[in-house]
């Protein structure tokens, strides 16, 4: 077994703490990784805070990894000491079903294994990213490419994959209209994955504060949600809308932006059920859509399109005493854009 | 001009009652048909009830209509009279928008014409089939197929073309799996358009009432959705879901039936909002979407592809004093499968 340093949380009101955690010796497919950041995920503070069902504490969340491979199982062929890793959402799932052998493992019918707050296959407890080491099955663990910096990198594993699968999916690209509602830790990545992808992209946000990133990011127009103008004027604009807010929203004031056949797929997952009205979906044959993350192979895909294009996230760099106070930072909309974990300050 | 018999309602708690109304000289592309039979469909009901919002009272509702050609304008070019012919729930639409102009005319951007409680390009309200003529720029008219009675024809015209246009669009066909939710007059023309496009079909309905028919309809399997076993059962099934029920139910429930990509269609139109899950939606990529009719030239296909697969509604031929006690057997599920003015009773 071995040692890792970790930070975790006891309870739902309860602050992060210092803790030592264990880690699987090697089996034979197995990879030891050394993490040296790890992104902080809306996701992560919901599970914290118990807001997504029961939770196993004390949790050590974190699914935005990014490391050195230090040692690997003997039957490893895709990873080496000394590799530059990534591990993102999930640690492992039953590779045997329908989904799992189309590479879609993040719906894995058996289910998928997830980096915190799952039960692995040998029966115990995953604990995430806010620590020094991991031991992930090769088959989950990805390659970041030399030109993204493992800081940069870390983000991408959740908040990157959440947004390219489905602009990959719904194929955004020349010739479509893209709108990206919310400018946080996703939104800013669907922004200008959207835009390398070569959609015309507009950016739907509570305000106009981060108006001038947008447009850096690579956002064609910015508009805000508070004005309904913005919402009479691009009435049927849309051929798709990515909705990264986990909050809840009037969903139907953005059915209403939708092009014939568009769909508005929400990667955000609020906590409450939205209130659809049907009639805001049949006038053009509107869709509305879930997306989660994406499967292995489309991550590493991820991740080459992002070296590719030289796509980063626009990062804040805390140490490990400072995880409660970004917690409040992130539901305060106080972060510019990802909080990312130096893994050395543990 | 010419006088209609017909039969209109005068408020939403107000009986039908027979009444004449005008129907303009024909216009140079204009077709003038005599009608034969109308069908009656939910959304009449809903619309002479004020349900579905304001309502230019008096109205004489039906957009199922089966009739024959007795005059045409002087420039028509599609029809002669003797010409059997169906017009459904539209009358005309700008031609000259991006949908129109994709042959998408119910989703006309300026806003299509609906056949009745709209108004038409000269400023009239436009009234529908439960009357003896209608007069229709020839762009809306379509042909009824030789082997097809006029009778079944008529529900064809809304029902067939609202179920047909979601199962064509989302290929329904061999190798996929479909549910109908509710086996009313658009459930079971949807098993019966599904099964003759290959898919295997399965009911879902409230009892096992009509299991026989569904199963003689072309279903393969029928459920009753007040069992609670029959979502564990059936979880993770469907490529697509049509739900035909207006009513409020739990949707998510229906959600979890879908397969990885699978969509449910909305064609039924529920008064209120309906709750949204989005857990529901996220964890296999679902969809749920809206769809409403089709366009004329995917309606002309629907009607050639019923003669040729044989496909007609069941029907119950009422006289126009019946519509009243049709209206309320209709809200009491007690049809089987549309009723159907004889329009030679008014």
């Amino acid at each position: 077994m071995i040692t890792a340093k970790a930070r975790a949380v006891d309870g739902p009101d309860k602050p992060f703490r210092a803790a030592e955690i264990k880690r699987r010796d090697l089996d034979s497919h197995d990879v030891l990784i050394e993490i040296k950041y790890a992104g902080i995920c809306h996701s992560d503070i919901h599970t914290a805070h118990g807001e997504w069902g029961e939770v196993n504490y004390p949790l050590v969340p974190g699914h935005e990894i990014a490391g050195i491979v230090t040692d690997v199982g003997p039957h490893v062929t895709k990873y080496k000491v000394g590799d530059r890793v990534g591990v993102g959402c999930m640690v492992d799932s039953c590779s045997e079903c329908e989904n799992c052998r189309k590479g879609e493992e993040q719906y894995c019918l058996n289910g998928m294994v997830p980096t915190y707050d799952g039960v692995d296959k040998y029966g115990e407890p995953t604990q995430g990213g806010y620590s020094t080491h991991i031991v992930v099955t090769e088959d989950f663990v990805v390659r970041i490419p030399d030109n993204i910096p493992l800081d940069a990198a870390a983000p991408l594993l959740c908040a990157g994959i959440t947004t390219y699968s489905p602009l990959n999916h719904w194929v955004a690209g020349p010739g479509k209209k893209v709108a990206v509602v919310g400018m946080g830790g996703l939104g800013h990545l669907a922004v200008k994955i959207a835009h390398a992808m070569g959609a015309e992209v507009t950016v739907l946000s509570q305000s106009l504060r981060k108006k001038e990133d947008g447009l850096e990011f690579g956002a064609k127009d910015y508009y805000t949600t508070s004005d309904p103008e913005t919402f009479n004027k691009l009435a049927g604009t849309f051929d798709l809308i990515i909705n990264t807010v986990s909050a809840q929203i009037d969903i139907n004031a953005y059915f209403s932006l939708l092009t014939l056949d568009g769909t508005l797929v929400n990667v955000g997952a609020p906590a409450e059920p939205l209130s659809v009205n049907v009639f805001s979906l049949i006038p053009h044959r509107r869709s509305f859509a879930g997306s989660m993350i994406g499967g292995i192979r489309e991550t590493q895909e991820m991740l080459d399109f992002c070296a590719k294009h030289n796509i980063v996230p626009k990062i804040e760099v805390i140490s490990a005493d400072q995880i409660d106070e970004a917690y409040e930072r992130v539901l305060a909309s106080d972060v510019k854009y990802r909080f990312v974990i130096d893994i050395s300050t543990m």
